[in-house]
């Protein structure tokens, strides 16, 4: 259930709607636009085991609800997901991530412009990071990817530079003007993390890590929600909707395929996804087509296809010797692959109606 | 293995190829270009369950083969699929149908333009077809769509028109100058329905029912082959030899989703699946984002995203009532959808370097 | 819907509600036991495009139906498929297969025993075929399997020995007493199979193959119908429900396993099928463990899987010497595997109440 | 790579082989049996992303580590996962958990017996867990289950009554004298949760938690871990290996359905998993028919079909009024379906010379 005040419907009104929730065992959640403030109601459910009631509200508090001073309407949203629905917000949310490379000084993954996003799968040291990101900036990249924490699925794996993953990563921040995204794998690790990265990445594996998802809904750095490799769309909505429920409304989805019976990619991208998110919510989505396919030699189509659907951003797997990675090397575009792909991408994004914005 | 002549090679040269495999239990398979033919060696399996050999020749037998005059080189090829694989044939195979209403009279599938095939999923009436064939030729599809003969999940639904809906095909051809594809499904109805389509489709159900594979390979009608609802790409291409091994080059793939755990979308739309069979086949391939997605609100996206992949044609039911059509209804476009995609699917194809020839 | 009528109501009464159903634009399927008359209301579909009705019956009709001389009771079924559900017939069916080596000469699939199907997957050699039937019905099966005509993935591969193939799987008839299981894969096959099998094998990739199901359905052969490698149970039970609407009530349905992401077997068996086609239909249920999982190490545990989750029968692959196999020799049982799993199956079949017939 | 040691080999030569393979930038894991000591040989993997070894050592180094003193013979394990599998360690590991209510006071996961696990999805109160407990250990049941944090797909949904629900778990051990299985979900609650439960479990959305791996790898509780919903075996050996690597041997892994295509079913239980995880690896293997299926109505079924293919225990629901529960009601057997499922399971473990000790 959605509450939405009047305009400029003022605090004490605001105020009076939360008490009212509290006293019938309900919390709501506040969304503050600049004329309007929608109240979302959420079941509390508590260790005592008190039941959600959200689903079955009793009409008469919807009723009741409708009669308080400032309520212009009462909304019962369909979906299980609530703050991450359209219903909810209509209106698309637009992430803006602090770029100092760019001409106004931000990028806005969920504008009007596709935002590429690239780097190695991997830090690996600091050569390796530094060559890379000057080569994509100078090809129009803005967001600078690398993982310092990487989830291995042998124990013997490499999993990572850690903190000095971080830091170098903080360095080509400062080198190159771009933000930088990595991926945060465990609870206790985010406020380590927030101190270097700009965005903050969810990865697959722990799309239900319930626990982590709580965590960085409580930071104010934008988080980047990976798609599950076996969760459906109303899964991963729902895993947003966690980061929401916490007050950080700033969730960027990434569609990096699913797992099919499908054996010659090592993972099949769901680019139906791109469309239908942007129905079901006002999230942003970006694609990741270097998960998405396993293979150098589709990640260009698959941009493409991406951009053509509706994404707001290119997640892509950037190597200065691809052959030599650490991880995932056959996924990883060349620089001069990459070279080749941007102006295509800004030809697909004009024919729809968008561009890419490179500084 | 693949046996390349030299250029010019003469009748009887390859004649002699040809008995020299002949005598050793193996067939040969003519590609017969305009410079140089090409002779695919299959391993010849009889009734008495003697073993295909093609596989694991004798060394002896190519390095004799590459001895036999007029012989250049014998090449082994790595695939399963052997006359599908761009090993054997480098270049693309453009797929030629004549098309009345076009300026040259032909349409090439396979080509540098993207070919659009519109019409109902359902062939219903006359009216039904009639005006659904006038919008959509309008707009600039030049082959038009429609099942005569539907493969219905339940033995109590519609199994269509028959014999009276191809002939209401045709007449649709004769009035709009379009080319004709439809569906056949069993090998038995393969010379009833050549006599009406201008292209045969082998249904997704069916990608291996080998009578029927066999059966539309002895025709000299184009054939497209959907994919099978699990199917991997490999056994889509072995079921494309399998046409092919019978002597008709004229195959297009198509895409038409896959089934995953996916619920919100009737067949995950495999993209991956465009660009990777242009690596491993000559064979042009299209879309179908009707079946592909289910939903009429996904058409168009998923119709871009696999133009900007690089598809040869999409295959999109239109229905002038879609509430009221007899199959399919809910992704079907209506045809104000259809006329605004047009545009927009220009658009993406002039972005990559191709376009829409619509006459 | 489905029309119940009084114990021992004559022809007459039958009769009058059949024609009530075709003035109504509906017709009847008869299901006559021992007491009672039950009538299966289909919606008719012709090829001018009538809609069914069957699932939106005006309430009025079923009303007059029961007002109808000699009718008891009208039911809605609430399932897609209607014959093949337990609504309609709630008691086990009981699949009759005459087998002269059996004491009483009749296998009764979905009876209180267990039968045991077994030989080759294919028919290669008089040899390798007797060798194998001689074993099997040594150790206990009393239905010896073997393909004649076998669906083959590659254009190139072993395609069966075809009608030969079926008149040694006679003789081996003749000479052990069994009764003979073989896939027939195109409709125009069927009544030369029917010459020879005494059950119909519909294959995997066949199983949505609708011309071939109708043909099948108009024989008086019991059907294995195998599930389709993607299929849902629904659609499976409506692929039976295809062969039922002809009159043939003896359809077997066969679990084979389902494609998943699971790469170390050949397909994924949905033990589950099991007990949930019991609970959905009255048809008898068998499983293959060898196509199930495509590796011999792990046929006897899932063949007394099987059993425990209910199955009534076993269809097993054995060959003399699977090394030599021409086909899925690494999926068949030696004989000695085979003689050794007999006793265990029986051990279970006993603890969970049932036994296996060998004589 | 695996060092075998000669029989009663001393520490000192144990310290030589560990000092040898640190001085190669390896490190040794030792298994340490009655009479032998097997040394699992570790590539490192350091921060400074130095690789891994293991998978190509230079054949001088086994050589070398042949000849060191004490050493009998240095194995090659071919498979990813090393600790985890049956090369390194033939026999089957027998995990022991003390319980009280049993005779001998501990119950062997791995042996001879089935162990019967059962109760609540989740704690919902004194009464109902008290109520389950009594009751399913009156049955046969040795280990107690119940979820005091549950991962909810939704965030508004029950999570679980944490710390206040573990207390409830060990005041129902006290009272029944079983042992106690409960879900611990992110790193740092394993010490707390270690505090009350006997075995912990990891959740199939935790399959890939990796920190959470490595924590509960640092305990001496048993482990049970759930395959992921979408994890190949291979994966699941893995996230094992993850454990075993830490030093915590006792890792029981859990069958509990993929995700498919089918939708009757809540998973598809790969029964397959059982003999195939017991061939591969030498650790235990459980299976939860409730999470398995969704439905309680095929919970029987496959508790028998899993015991049948080898299992070594079963997890199962069981509430005093499903239609009442928080969480999976659906899922959940009355008492008296478990009541009437134990004497089933008993026979069908005798069947295959196997037996469930409930006291």
């Amino acid at each position: 259930m959605i509450v939405v005040m009047q305009a400029h419907s003022n605090d004490e009104t605001i105020e009076h709607v939360l008490t009212f929730l509290k006293g019938h065992g309900l919390s709501g959640h506040l969304s503050q636009g600049v004329e309007r403030t929608v109240i979302g109601v959420l079941g509390a459910v508590g260790p005592s085991g008190t039941h959600s009631t959200a689903g079955g509200l009793n009409p008469s508090i919807s009723e009741a609800l409708e009669g308080l001073p400032g309520v212009e309407q009462v909304l019962i949203v369909s979906k299980p997901f609530k703050l991450a629905s359209r219903e909810f917000h209509p209106t698309n949310t637009i992430v803006e991530v602090p770029v100092s490379c760019m001409s106004d000084g931000v990028a806005r993954i969920g504008g009007s412009a596709v935002i590429m996003m690239a780097g190695p799968c991997t830090v690996e040291s600091e050569k390796q990071l530094m060559t890379t990101a000057e080569a994509v900036r100078k090809e129009g990249a803005v967001i600078l990817r690398g993982g310092a924490f990487k989830p291995s699925t042998s124990p013997y794996g490499f999993r990572g530079m850690g903190e000095d993953g971080l830091k170098l990563l903080a360095k080509a921040r400062d080198a190159f003007g771009m933000a930088i995204i990595t991926e945060v794998m465990t609870p206790t690790d985010v406020d380590m993390v927030c101190e270097y990265a700009d965005i903050l990445q969810v990865g697959t594996r722990n799309m239900q890590n319930y626990f982590l998802l709580d965590e960085v809904g409580r930071v104010d750095k934008p988080v980047v929600l990976k798609r599950g490799m076996s969760a459906t769309i109303e899964e991963w909505l729902l895993a947003a909707e966690y980061i929401l429920a916490q007050g950080n409304p700033n969730v960027i989805l990434c569609e990096r395929g699913i797992r099919t019976f499908e054996k010659m990619t090592r993972n099949t991208m769901d680019i139906s996804a791109i469309p239908l998110v942007k129905k079901l919510s006002h999230l942003p989505i970006i694609s990741d087509p270097s998960q998405g396919t396993g293979h150098r030699d589709l990640v260009s189509a698959m941009s493409l296809a991406s951009v053509a659907a509706g994404t707001d951003g290119l997640l892509i797997e950037v190597h200065p010797n691809p052959d030599e990675a650490l991880k995932d090397g056959a996924q990883s575009l060349t620089i001069p692959q990459f070279r080749s792909l941007m102006p295509q991408v800004n030809a697909v994004a004009r024919a729809i109606g968008r561009d890419v914005i490179t500084d």
